[in-house]
């Protein structure tokens, strides 16, 4: 082989070394308003890779699913981060309203299912939120969600919003305007338990025949014996309630999801 | 940072070196028999990979579309030897026995399709010589096929073959003894068009109930807009013919598939 001089190993060395350093992740929380009603989001980046050669990063919205913003959203936010990207879990329900329990939370969540309009315009206010963060590539934008974040994610799609692409993590497929997914500019992954109890085959047909008459490029992934709240570990390990964590399927979508943002941000592998 | 010895230096950049060297593709046709019946495959490894340290590669096992071992099989088996992997492509219908065109193509596949014994044992007879080449790891195999093939790997794990994983790409999902799923130890992927004519919702639903009776791990993603033969440029691009190649779904199933033998042959990403 050719050997190059001791300078340019060290330039390369020098390189890699930075190439691999430890990530150094921010976080803090943001305020911001509907209205009236205080909102209380959670940011999170690598400080060396948003910031490195002022190249901006994509951006990423966390959906929260019915127990509002908790860790769960925080931790994938801080795993978004790792990989580059600029990540915003939003609040969709209000700063401090978070239900006590899960009894309280279908509450909760179906104030804003049976509100598309406002649950559209809390969304539409998370995204304005990650869209105005420093550093953030506003043409490469994303959202994520889990389970009623699902839902919302594909409502946000509705919208009409100007994101790359939407993923739906055991989300909720049903849709009181399918006429809107016509309004979709976002590709579409929805990441599904296979024996999920809460999402009806007749949901998933819908979804289906309203985005191929909108000719939105969708995808959609099966796991076996997944069911509702796969990713979430405060689910338990029992299927037989409808609703467990499930770690096959938890990793699977994960690297389903990166495969998916590598392709709408135009990132090799 | 801490500056490292010139030695030091160097035996990193020749390893990196090492690890970027082009890819040095090994390719021949290897025959094999069932009986009088001459078979021909074709074998395809990175020479650098396979030997590099003397540790032994994962295998890869491809089964061939309805028209046989075409040019289609061995682009595969050298893409796959280009990621690290050992690939032989089996020849299900015997040396020079191929489809004149499309129209003779039903009656080949068809003989195999109606006597699952005999494509079994064609199937086995190939992941054989897979496991005979010098270089694989035995206990790391897998098998991917193409329409008739995606029909054959899930075949081959009904036979209780000894593979990590079986991927289907638009495969046929069909099978006159689903109570042969028991018999399946391979993990599951089925990539699959949403909109191939070719697979009738019956077909999947019994699928489904098959390997989830059987307790087997399985994931199946949907591509929308894709029909039968997505990965086949030779199909058009004509998708109400039934059988089109579409790029996205090429390229997104490669991707399904890449994860999936990272996740099996326990390699990181």
């Amino acid at each position: 082989m050719h050997i190059p001089s001791p300078a340019i190993a060290f330039a390369l060395l020098a390189s890699l070394t930075a190439a691999r350093a430890p990530a150094a992740i921010r976080e803090r929380a943001v305020e911001y308003r509907d209205g009236d009603v205080v909102l209380e989001g959670f940011l999170a980046y690598d400080d060396a890779k948003v910031k490195a050669g002022g190249s901006p990063a994509p951006g990423v919205l966390i959906v929260h699913q019915w127990l509002g913003l908790t860790e769960n959203e925080k931790t994938r936010a801080r795993m978004l981060a790792e990989l580059g990207y600029l990540a915003f879990a939003c609040d969709v329900y209000g700063k401090g309203a978070r239900p006590k329990d899960r009894s309280e939370a279908p509450g909760f969540a179906g104030k804003y299912k049976g509100d598309r309009k406002l649950f559209r315009r809390r969304l539409e206010l998370g995204l304005g939120e990650l869209r105005r963060q420093p550093g953030v590539d506003r043409s490469r934008l994303a959202a994520v969600g889990y389970c009623f974040g699902g839902t919302g994610v594909l409502e946000l799609g509705r919208s009409g919003a100007d994101v790359r692409g939407v993923v739906s993590f055991h989300g909720g497929l049903d849709s009181p305007s399918p006429e809107d997914g016509k309004n979709i500019k976002a590709k579409v992954l929805v990441l599904h338990g296979a024996a999920d109890p809460f999402v009806p085959a007749k949901d998933i047909e819908a979804f289906r025949k309203e985005l191929d008459d909108a000719k939105v490029d969708w995808q959609m992934v099966y796991y076996s014996g997944a069911v509702h709240a796969f990713t979430q570990k405060e689910a338990g390990d029992d299927p037989s309630k409808g609703a467990a964590y499930q770690a096959n399927a938890d990793r699977r979508s994960w690297a389903a999801m990166r495969d998916f943002f590598e392709e709408i941000f135009g990132q090799g592998r």
